[in-house]
């Protein structure tokens, strides 16, 4: 007899009746199972949670600011509570201390520019829809009790609905979303408060001290304990980028070619940072534009040049991306045709990442090279013509065993089809790096030098030794460390 | 006598002294310069103004949708005002359903998908905060009244800071950011009241419900009044992306070829929009998750994928990006050269975007016509076929006037190394549109499938005439309108 599970023992009695024997392994069994089942979701839990955890710390380790961003959000809310812990302060602001704590959680941003943003809306908006709801409240209470919550509530609709619509205009939602928020919300409270609370100034003027309060608290707070400005994020995000994309061309051209290595294939993949760097780019600037002079960095320091070359290094990137999948035709071409381009494309790869070098240590420097910019143009540009005559010399290669054998019409154009075929991945590949080297020439080069303009960036001072050495075409990465200390120093 | 504004007239008196003349047409003509200022800045006001009011009622004509959505928001304010406005509502949930008016101020979205998010967060945030909250005051309580706002500040200090580090993790930050802002907020506010109101359990206790009428509420206009479904406009979004994407296509190789109007330089720049489609894609798909089921959707459908099918569009948006600078060097390409690789070019790019739309349709349909696609794609095949055989050709073309001439080496390679060099430009646009068909099959047509397949889509039924007519190559925009109102209603 066997169930579906497994075997069933059973003994045949005296009496001609059987009993079934307790499958007691069988059920120890199931238990033991259950157990290593139930050890084995725990574990794994457990893994989980760890390698979550793990993850976190590793965010933090990578950037220690982080942590600094949480310990002041302790402190400021520390801080605020005081109000309500201390007698005397508890008294001078009354239960509704509680906005000033309210302030705090909700307007604490990362960077000085996001806390700035909110805190000004925060305090504009409350300030400007309290001031309506009481000029409103007292017009709806001179026509009389029966008529006010019909005024108080149609004047309601109105405002949140044209307020709401508001949010939808680009300008609008860019500067004044919180701010639209924080007005609807004063608004209805003043308003709805007003029907059955008498002192309704007092009201309002207390909301009003308590988010002053708040708002000031963060302010200091955000920028006298190790601040994080959005602009000068962004005046480093912008550089970065820049080495990135040089990065990639190299490691590109270098791997067509065969010189390829794991750091290189890793390299290579860092255009893709670029491509999807717009939303978080047009953030930073639109937070530092809140922020006051810091560091190098004026008041109106023109933040929306750093967007324009954003997009001048995106296109760059738009151009490395199909240039990379010419990576999976590379073998396609014969050897020998491969190494007449060879020096000339990475001639020019060379030069070009050079010229991106240079201008990204242009932005961080703060400093313009005109003349080593031009010197590294002028060499992209020979390297462009070296690869253009080069290819122009290909078809003599293509022909020349033409010269020693039959010159039958059919081989010649038989021989010339081979070729041309087999040639084309390659030409493509050298045009595509041709056409990356000129939008680094139109585009980048252009909007840097808006930047360096509108910037008002020093005149590098001849006396000084250049701190980058050309030659090896690499941005010194303690120097820029060194440059970055010294700015957030300031 | 002048002075700097104009000349000036004086008198010499019988004495000698002079007395000057007051020059009253000069005063007479500057106020009537700073009145033409005036009036010319309150013009330019106010019509900025207008300008401004212009644009953003065309926005709203646009899509009258955000319209409704301002109503909405309106409406809902007035509902919740009501637990203000009448007696028996305000007394049941006290003066704390201010709480509920914060809730729909602050949680109403345009999406029901991110009404629900927030809703969802600030509920679950608020009743674990407010948990939490008391668990620990009743152990501060038992410490004694000395020992309170020490244990209940360090408790805030710590909890304030993890939480907050806690949003900087990207699953977290996705899909709880708003919650851990409740969370702090909820717990500051009970952990700190408790330390002045005794009566704490009450004060949770209102302060959940009354932002449980206000997230019911909020959930019930969003969803029941004119409805916009995150994942609707997602599953919409994608198909209209590759639309343009195929059209950008089209005007791009017709372009090339002089074939090109008004209409198509317009059109061409659509892929444009799609380039940086990636946020907007992203936060669609991350509020669609938390969306019930509505229309064709379930509660569990793959929006995963629909970003890999953005990001597969984007991957041809990069290579039309790439294309469309091939547009500069369009004229430096022998007209008769051209002429040789046209129909297959112009073959090709309407093959490429015949599939485009055909994956379109699938997904706008969610109908399976796999049938249609392997047809489409194998007519891209073959156009492939076609272009490489009519490049392979190049060069018979090329040397064909050779035949004619005097056999000179000199000429030989002379004439080949003119004709390869102007045929560059036109490789590399041909070479770059394969590569564009070749991205759309392997990625496209790909990720499409797997929505297919993992969203459950349904088989055509052969017995019903296909609506789209496949050899005008255009999806017909009202049955595409059609089948839109279709899933919004229902």
């Amino acid at each position: 007899m066997a169930n579906k599970n497994g075997v069933e023992w059973s003994i045949r009695m005296g009496d001609g009746s059987s009993m079934v024997l307790e499958s007691e392994p069988e059920s120890k069994y199931r238990m033991m199972r259950l157990w290593d089942h139930f050890k084995g979701l725990v574990i794994q839990f457990v893994i989980r949670v760890w390698m979550f955890l793990k993850k976190a710390w590793d965010l933090g380790v990578d950037d220690p600011r982080k942590f600094f961003h949480c310990l002041k959000v302790g402190v400021a809310l520390m801080l605020v509570s005081l109000f309500y812990y201390m007698r005397p302060l508890y008294d001078g602001v009354g239960g509704s201390s509680i906005w000033a704590v309210m302030t705090v959680v909700v307007v604490f941003e990362y960077t000085v520019g996001g806390t700035l943003y909110k805190c000004l809306n925060r305090m504009c908006a409350t300030f400007l829809a309290g001031l309506l709801a009481l000029g409103i409240h007292w017009i709806a209470s001179q026509s009389g009790h029966h008529f006010e919550p019909y005024i108080m509530g149609i004047s309601l609709f109105l405002l949140a609905s044209a307020t709401t619509f508001s949010r939808f205009i680009p300008v609008v939602k860019a500067r004044f979303d919180y701010g639209c928020t924080i007005f609807i919300l004063t608004y209805s409270l003043v308003s709805i408060s007003g029907y059955r609370v008498d002192h309704l100034i007092q009201i309002a003027h207390e909301r009003l001290s308590t988010i002053i309060i708040g708002t000031c608290l963060c302010i200091m707070t955000s920028i006298l304990v190790f601040p994080v400005w959005a602009g000068l994020e962004l005046h480093l995000l912008i550089p970065r980028n820049m080495e990135k994309i040089a990065q990639s061309l190299d490691c590109c051209v270098a791997d067509y070619f065969g010189h390829d290595n794991e750091e290189s294939k890793k390299n290579l993949q860092g255009y893709k940072c670029v491509l999807n760097s717009k939303a978080s780019e047009e953030s930073m600037a639109n937070f530092a534009r809140w922020e006051p002079a810091h560091g190098d960095f004026n008041f109106r320091h023109p933040w929306k040049n750093y967007l324009k070359i954003g997009m001048s290094s995106r296109s760059c990137a738009y151009c490395i991306e199909t240039l990379t999948s010419c990576l999976d035709s590379k073998n396609q071409v014969p050897e020998s045709i491969k190494k007449h381009l060879e020096s000339a494309c990475m001639n020019l790869s060379t030069s070009s990442s050079n010229v991106i070098r240079e201008l990204a240590t242009t932005i961080s420097t703060m400093t313009r090279s005109t003349m080593k910019i031009n010197m590294a143009v002028e060499d992209m540009r020979n390297a462009i013509l070296e690869l253009q005559n080069d290819i122009k010399s290909l078809p003599d290669l293509l022909i020349q065993p033409l010269d020693h054998k039959e010159k039958n019409d059919v081989v010649l154009s038989e021989i010339t089809v081979m070729s041309l075929l087999e040639v084309i991945p390659l030409v493509s590949f050298a045009s595509l790096l041709i056409e990356t080297a000129s939008r680094i020439e139109e585009n980048m080069v252009k909007t840097v030098e808006e930047l360096a303009e509108s910037g008002k960036f020093k005149q590098p001072k001849s006396e000084v030794k250049p701190k980058h050495n050309q030659t090896t075409n690499k941005i010194n990465v303690s120097d820029e460390e060194n440059m970055t200390a010294q700015v957030q120093g300031v």
